[in-house]
């Protein structure tokens, strides 16, 4: 739905609220998409939510909205939702959403909602509960095709029609061992092609790409996306097979791992932040900008220490902006590349050297372009022979000091097995511009000095 | 793969390259998913590259390996490579990535490559190829099942089995009228377990999720993946069925547009470069950080303006980075959230005024947070009674702006129908930078004066 459709539909539904034309409303909620609702809904206040939510009438598109809508606005939601009412939704919903819903919400509600599923339902949402969110195992559907490798084409046909029915992909088959370990590959499409008495294992394919049940769920998106597959087959610690991952999930967590990448590189939070009020989003960017507060008054300190030169020679301060500027943007320009590399498997951080060597060479190079450049103007305009000179320079050590830095933060990071997004953020930009200033101030002094 | 797993293949093929393991290579590289054989080109000199494609056997695979190529990868692997033997690559590839690979080289070659493959097809891959690159039109593939209304279950199972046996994704069926205009969707789980008596009009979902030729790819994405569908069809103006975007191209799309707003928040390009040389490199991220360059210079001149009052109360000078970096920070936090909000339609433009104020009342808050701790450090060290106020004022005043300016900008970007993700790079800090450092001096003096 294109903004102007997605902004009409809200229009429309928020002048049935206010007319109270219930009739109206009851027909178009049941009619629009759950993915559209969830955009509706959050330009609805709670009590219109709820409103809109209870003229619903199928349990199976209320839970189908239950995975689409935004966290927060969920948990809102729900918060007065009978257990009773939540049971009945959750009935119909494929596990892995169940599992993903009840990660969310308090625990005590979550205990008493597994209590009252059925015995086989909440058994198999327990299991998924029970692997890490971000995991392979967290994000699985235990919603798959498997057949024996003896059974001909003839009877596996027959067998899907029969107990797969229900089986939201049926695309891939998986063929199993005795001990339902996976050993093959097949297709619906080569079922139909193949004679239909030839067994799975002589025409099944062999070449399996699969995932284990701790695989981090990135890596598995990786996969995913790599091999341009539509569902990965998840198997336990001994190669047993127990769930897929399937390409709509893969596709929300590519997106999902994006954003956050993206915030986080921006020092702006992890999660998207700007449907959250005022009070909120202020509180999540505070402690990212308290690097570059606590960075600009060591700043403040370096330049009050060479305050005697500065005084002497007041047009040095002029140049500190620039220096610092042309510092922050390189670096943010390598660390930006280095994280992405690292996030898109570009870059191998067992190249360390040579992503580093390759960055440098490039601050380097940059440096001395714009140091002349820089260096010149500052010589034109004030006419301080050491001044050219020093500045040129402080721009060129402070270029290449920040891509050394730029490059060298993100991928100790991830030796250090934390998020390298950070790295791009205020902390690195903040340091450099202590750095440059550092730099410059010492480079004008010794020309000052030795004049 | 796991980087692990890619490195220790990539050596193995090294070192059997340097031994000339021919046998072996042979054996390896036609066991080796093209996917992964990509991953492996780019760390092979051109000399490799060329030795190891010959060993390919399979014309089928080596059309693979040309899609999975890194563009640049691909282009030098070509350069020298015979018409004919092109011609025969490509015959065996589907007809969107045989577009996508004509569309990046020469025009000249790639006119001799149409002109000698069979008809039909160069005929499908130049309509492909008359759309542009980036829409619906120009990412769809032709292979789809299209069924006509009036038909059977039975009947549609038998036409499947005899007409469509090499449609790679078989999942969606699209029921068109007799001007094969689309008019409904089915599935084969669908076909399997209705009557086969039933005709498809009877049973086919008419909630249909269709995009038009024209389309940018990025909202094609957007649909597929907000409504968690394998495939959407593509209509021409007529409404007629012409061709599919599926999910693993959406995937693709997905991830490089991603890298893409990143690389341009960094201001260091558009397309993933740390692959290329260090010349390129250098190249394409020189001109980005000429807007910090020019605006560094201005903001010199500025404090150059302000020389007098500098020279006397030389502490001030002190406190210009700390005002530049909070606000140029700020204002990357504000820009960043409206730029992913507006790629992931969090935000809509129409809300323009909504999301400015409130980026503005963040941005007080902040600065007022801000504002007093750093005012507050200036006053104690420096002890002037006015120099804690004004450094305060400075950093209330210019993050507010940093936080408006960085709402406001990509918002107008969009509307002048440029790509946002432009305004979060070296242009908007450095507008940033300038207007806070004037800001705090003007407001410095307007205190000294005073006194």
């Amino acid at each position: 739905m294109s903004t102007d459709r997605n902004k009409i539909i809200t229009d429309t539904f928020k002048r049935f609220i206010r007319r109270g034309g219930i009739s109206h409303l009851k027909k178009m909620v049941n009619k629009t998409h759950p993915a559209d609702l969830s955009l509706i809904f959050r330009s609805l206040t709670l009590a219109d939510q709820k409103k809109l939510f209870a003229l619903i009438k199928d349990a199976e598109q209320k839970g189908y909205l239950f995975s689409e809508l935004d966290k927060d606005i969920f948990l809102r939601l729900i918060e007065e939702m009978s257990v009773d009412e939540m049971v009945e939704i959750l009935a119909d919903m494929p596990s892995d959403d169940v599992a993903d819903l009840l990660a969310d919400i308090p625990e005590e509600k979550a205990d008493e909602i597994l209590e009252r599923m059925h015995k086989e339902d909440s058994q198999t949402v327990e299991n998924l509960l029970s692997y890490g969110e971000d995991t392979a195992g967290g994000i699985m559907v235990p919603d798959f095709i498997a057949l024996k490798q003896d059974i001909t084409a003839g009877d596996a046909i027959k067998a899907i029609q029969k107990d797969y029915i229900e089986v939201e992909m049926p695309f891939y088959l998986y063929v199993v061992d005795e001990y339902h370990k996976l050993v093959g590959i097949s297709s619906l499409r080569q079922l139909v092609v193949v004679q239909p008495e030839k067994k799975l294992k002589e025409f099944m394919s062999k070449d399996i790409i699969s995932v284990t049940t701790d695989m981090d769920q990135e890596e598995v998106a990786r996969i995913v996306a790599k091999y341009n597959i539509l569902a990965v087959p998840v198997t336990d610690h001994s190669a047993k097979l127990i769930g897929i991952v399937t390409v709509d999930d893969v596709i929300d967590i590519i997106r999902s791992e994006a954003t956050e990448d993206i915030l986080k590189m921006a020092g702006a939070g992890e999660e998207y932040i700007e449907t959250k009020s005022v009070i909120k989003s202020t509180k999540i960017r505070l402690p990212w900008l308290f690097a570059s507060c606590v960075g600009g008054i060591i700043a403040s300190f370096i330049i009050g220490k060479f305050g005697k030169v500065v005084s002497e020679y007041i047009y040095l301060a002029a140049f500190i902006p620039v220096i610092a500027g042309m510092g922050g943007n390189i670096g943010t320009q390598s660390s930006t590349i280095v994280v992405r590399g690292i996030a898109t498997r570009r870059i191998d951080i067992r190249d360390f050297w040579k992503v580093v060597l390759k960055e440098l060479s490039i601050g380097f190079i940059l440096g001395s372009f714009y140091g002349v450049i820089i260096g010149v103007i500052a010589e034109i305009k004030y006419e301080a022979s050491f001044l050219g000179v020093a500045v040129g320079l402080a721009v060129v050590s402070s270029m290449s000091v920040a891509a050394l830095v730029g490059s060298i933060v993100p991928m100790l990071l991830v030796k250090l097995n934390i998020d390298p997004a950070v790295a791009t953020g205020p902390f690195v930009t903040t340091a450099i511009d202590i750095i440059g200033i550092f730099l410059y101030l010492t480079i004008a002094s010794m020309f000052i000095l030795g004049i």
